[in-house]
């Protein structure tokens, strides 16, 4: 029962903050651009310390990382195998500035290094994907699972171009579009890795993978949920998925090898 | 006064037509994949009958353009002078089938060739973006305008993959994404180009793009809109914007001589 009681934690931090999202989403657009990059953090930092305050009333002996806290200090903390809270408060900031709608809280838990609950809410578009690991996902309380898609030729995929403009890493995410779209039917960015996760989880979409992202508070609630929902995560070379290596990919339960076969080649 | 009267019926029309994919849209997961393939064929042909018969009965003596009509001809008919409804019913064709939401009814109106009354509605998210020339561009009834970023580096720009697998065709596609992402912020794809377009038109993104598209439907209503809100719709060459060429770029009123400086290039 503890971890549903943990949950319930999680999507009451995670509906609180997301009030907070709501609000500065609308008013992005009527301040200067100055304002705009204060407003992100004032957001982000708002939001951190809210659900940290509000997991750590709860669970004062549990671990944190947050991403906003991750930057402050420079550097993630090393993972243990303590409870560990994983939260990034906002995922989606560029999306939040230009109030493009795929916005999200993000908050993961691991035990013992595995991501075991999932909280990812979009408080635009109103939607709140859940998981408990063994105990199946849920998107605004009903079971979801990923598609039934066993064609690559026919599969959707989700990726991001990252944040990095030097030449090679560049060059290495657009060549790796070019080699899978001669393999897949198309590409969605929509800006946000916690989503994409769901969004394959609820089948939607397909296939997902973003290597060199912020990090673990990206996915680790975005695992668990795709897990339960039925599909795979692993490294995009094909082996197991690390949590704090910023390399992820994930398919539904059919796609995963011939996923692999094609993304392997770019990614070792 | 005509036009109101004309952007009312395209209104009702596609409120009509968005009811019949909002129920498609929640079945597409419970049928077969070749049965999809025919819930898409069927929800097309029907909504496109329904807007089709609709507009007829009141204005018998206009032209009409349609995405499926042209499909079943091989052909899409000459633009004229006439008053021409150019309508796709069912914009996002794969998003519809794997149930990701940014699909959408196209309704345009052309006069003397001049996109003059326009209508994207998104049944599914709820949002209705309408516009008549000279008179602005609405969003579910409240004005809409473009952003006012006017820093390249800083613009979100939404593109698309297209549907050609050719190698030059592919290789053109990315290598300009490549050569853009130098310049701008990031890139977002999410299958609708008339979606991007009203995206654009509302500020949520700042630039669109798309060479090699289905035809004059997808941007006939989009163009008025992004025009109405304040943007630019041109060329991808820099030239005069086409409706007929299958080649579409807008932009917010800051970044088009930037935004041409780079794509330009790239695509004449």
């Amino acid at each position: 029962m503890a971890e549903e009681q943990f949950l319930a934690v999680a999507v009451d931090a995670a509906k609180n903050a997301g009030e907070v999202i709501r609000k500065g989403f609308y008013q992005t657009k009527n301040v200067e651009h100055k304002g705009q990059v204060d407003l992100v953090t004032e957001t982000d930092k708002a939001c951190e310390d809210l659900i940290f305050n509000h997991l750590r009333k709860h669970y004062p002996d549990h671990k944190f990382i947050g991403e906003e806290t991750s930057a402050a200090l420079g550097a993630t903390a090393d993972l243990t195998d303590d409870p560990t809270w994983i939260v990034d408060p906002l995922d989606g900031t560029t999306n939040f500035v230009h109030g493009f709608p795929f916005v999200c809280v993000s908050i993961g838990l691991t035990v013992r290094k595995i991501p075991t609950v999932g909280v990812v809410y979009n408080p635009i578009m109103n939607e709140l994907f859940t998981a408990i690991r063994g105990k199946g996902a849920l998107l605004n309380g009903s079971p979801i699972k990923t598609s039934s898609q066993d064609e690559l030729v026919k599969a959707l995929l989700v990726t991001e171009v990252g944040t990095k403009r030097d030449k090679a890493t560049l060059d290495d995410t657009t060549n790796r579009i070019n080699k899978l779209l001669f393999k897949i039917r198309s590409i969605r960015m929509c800006g946000s890795l916690a989503l994409n996760m769901c969004g394959v989880a609820c089948g939607r979409l397909d296939l997902c993978y973003e290597i060199g992202f912020g990090g673990p508070w990206d996915v680790a609630a975005g695992a668990v949920i795709l897990q339960e929902a039925g599909g795979h995560v692993f490294d995009p070379s094909g082996g197991v998925f690390d949590l704090m290596a910023r390399r992820m990919a994930g398919s539904n339960s059919y796609l995963r090898d011939q996923f692999i076969k094609e993304l392997g080649d770019t990614t070792s």
